[in-house]
C-alpha cells in the first residue's frame, strides 16, 4: 500500500480527528480534506493541523478518493444515501457505533458497493477536535460489517488501511453486531450516565461527597463525561438491544439488592465469585 | 517524626501489604510484623519483603508500639475488642471501607482511646499479598472518623503518619462516613459486578462477545474483579446506606429505560447533559 490517498474525513472531532491523524501518520493520505459543519471545530481542526484544508461536502466527494464518515449516527443516516448518489469510483466507509438503521439506509442502493461499514472498539469520553489522539485504534478491534455487499476493492483498501494503523479485523453482520455492542459498549454508557446521575443528585445535600471519591468511582463514572449529541442516537437507533440488556442489568442489580436486603452471605458471596470470572477476559 | 516504630500489620494482603511497602519507605517502622491466618499469604508476605517477621496475634501486640488493622470488615468487629483489651500504651488503627459497626464494636471499651478509625480512600480490583504496590495512598483522601473518642497522642500519630504518605485528612463522623462511602464507593463495585454478570450470562450464547470489549467496558467492569471476602461484609455492615443508593441507582436506569423506550429524545438528552457534570468533579 504505497500510494497514499486522497482522504475526506466528514465530521473531524475526536473519531474523525483521530483517524485524521493516524492516516497521516501511517502515510496512507496525500491529502487530508475536512467536511466539518461547525465553523468552531472546522476552525480547530485546521489549528490542530488535523487536516490540510476544509471542503464544502460536494467539493469534498469531487477531490477525494476515500471518504471517511465520522459524524453521530442520525447524520449518518441522513448523509450517506447522499454521498452515494454522488460517487463513482471513490470508497466511503463509516466509523460509527450502530450499524443496522445506516446499512438499511442504503440497501439497494446502485453504488451500495462503494460503502464499507465498520466500527473500530476505541473511543474516549471526550470529543471535538481538541479530543483527537496520536496512537488511536491501535491494537483494538475493528468489526466489518456485511462484507458481502461492497466491492472487493473498497473492501481490500479498507482492510489494508486498519490493518495499518495496528488493527485487528473482526467480520459480523450487522444485526450480531448491534446486539454484541449493546452489551460490550452502549451499556457500559448508560451504567456510567446512570451512575453519575445518582451520585450528583446526592450531593445537592451532601456537598462534601466527592472529597473523598476513589479511582475506582472514577473509573466506573468517567464514561458519563461523554457527549450526548453521540450517544442519543445510539441509543435510539439501537433501542431494541439496548432495552434488552438494560433489562437484564436491572434484574442483576435487584438480585444484589435482593441478597442484601436478607443479609443473604452466601448467594452475595456466589454473585461476586460469578463476576470475578471477567478476569477470563479483562486482565 | 524521628521515631521509628515496632509496627505489627494485622492482615498482610492488598491494603495491610501496601501500607507495610509506604511504612517502610517512609521510614515511620523500625520493624515490621505480620500477623496473617493464611499460611499462604503469611508466606508470600516473607517472601516479598513486604514484613520482616510473622508472629501470632498475641505476641506481636507484646511487641509492637503500633497495631494496623487491615482484615475484612467482619473480621474487625471481631478482632479489634480482643486487641483492645490487651493493648496498654500501644496505638491501634483500622484501614476498613465501614465504620458505624467497627467503633460500635469498642463502645466504652476502658482502652476505647487507643483506637483510631481511619479509611484511606485507595484499593485496587486485585487481593492479598502479590496485590501489595509501592506508592499506594499518596495523593489520595483518608477519612478519620470520631476523632475525640481517641487519645490526643493516638490521633498525633496516626495524622502524622497519614500526612508523610502523602494523604489528605478528611474528618467526618461515622455516620457520615458510612453513607458518603455507598455513593463514592461502594455502589461503583456493586454496578461493576453486575455489570460483569450481565455480560457473562449472554457471553453463555454469544462466545465471540468479548472479541469486541474496548477500553469503555473495561473500565467500568475492571472493579468486578475485586475480592468477595473483603466486599460482602462490606454491603452487609453498610447495608441500610448501601440499599438507599442501589434504589436511587435502579431509579436512575429505569429513566434510561424509559425514554429510550419512548424515543424521547430529549429527555435522554438531558439526563445526559445532567450527567456530563461529573466533569466537575472527575476530571
Amino acid at each position: 500500500m504505497n500510494n497514499r490517498k486522497k482522504i475526506a474525513i466528514v465530521g473531524v472531532g475526536l473519531i474523525g480527528g483521530s483517524m485524521a491523524l493516524q492516516l497521516h501518520e501511517k502515510k496512507l493520505s496525500s491529502k487530508l480534506i475536512g467536511v466539518e459543519a461547525s465553523a468552531k471545530h472546522a476552525e480547530q481542526a485546521l489549528e490542530y493541523e488535523l487536516v490540510d484544508e476544509i471542503l464544502p461536502l460536494e467539493e469534498a466527494i469531487v477531490q477525494a478518493e476515500i471518504i471517511v464518515l465520522a459524524v453521530p449516527v442520525n447524520v449518518q443516516v441522513q448523509l450517506l444515501p447522499r454521498i452515494l448518489d454522488k460517487v463513482s469510483h471513490q470508497i466511503v466507509m463509516d466509523m460509527g457505533s450502530t450499524k443496522s438503521d445506516v446499512i438499511a439506509s442504503v440497501e439497494g442502493h446502485p453504488n451500495r458497493g462503494r460503502y464499507v461499514a465498520t466500527h473500530p472498539m476505541w473511543g474516549t469520553e471526550y470529543s471535538g477536535p481538541q479530543a483527537a489522539v496520536r496512537g488511536a485504534f491501535e491494537g483494538k478491534a475493528v468489526i466489518l460489517c456485511n462484507r458481502s455487499e461492497s466491492d472487493a476493492d473498497a473492501i481490500e483498501w479498507v482492510e489494508k488501511m486498519y490493518q495499518k494503523i495496528g488493527m485487528r479485523i473482526v467480520d459480523m453482520d450487522a444485526k450480531a453486531h448491534d446486539l454484541h455492542v449493546a452489551y460490550v459498549s452502549h451499556i457500559s454508557h448508560i451504567t456510567s450516565f446512570a451512575l453519575a446521575n445518582t451520585v450528583l443528585e446526592k450531593e445537592k445535600m451532601e456537598s462534601a461527597i466527592f472529597q473523598i471519591a476513589s479511582a475506582g468511582f472514577e473509573s466506573t463514572v468517567r464514561l458519563a463525561k461523554s457527549n450526548p449529541a453521540m450517544w442519543v442516537p445510539i441509543f435510539l437507533q439501537n433501542k431494541e438491544n439496548v432495552l434488552d440488556v438494560l433489562t437484564e442489568h436491572i434484574a442483576q442489580l435487584t438480585k444484589f439488592k435482593a441478597y442484601i436486603s436478607e443479609k443473604d452471605e452466601e448467594n452475595l458471596q456466589a454473585l461476586i465469585s460469578d463476576a470475578n470470572k471477567i478476569n477470563r477476559i479483562i486482565k
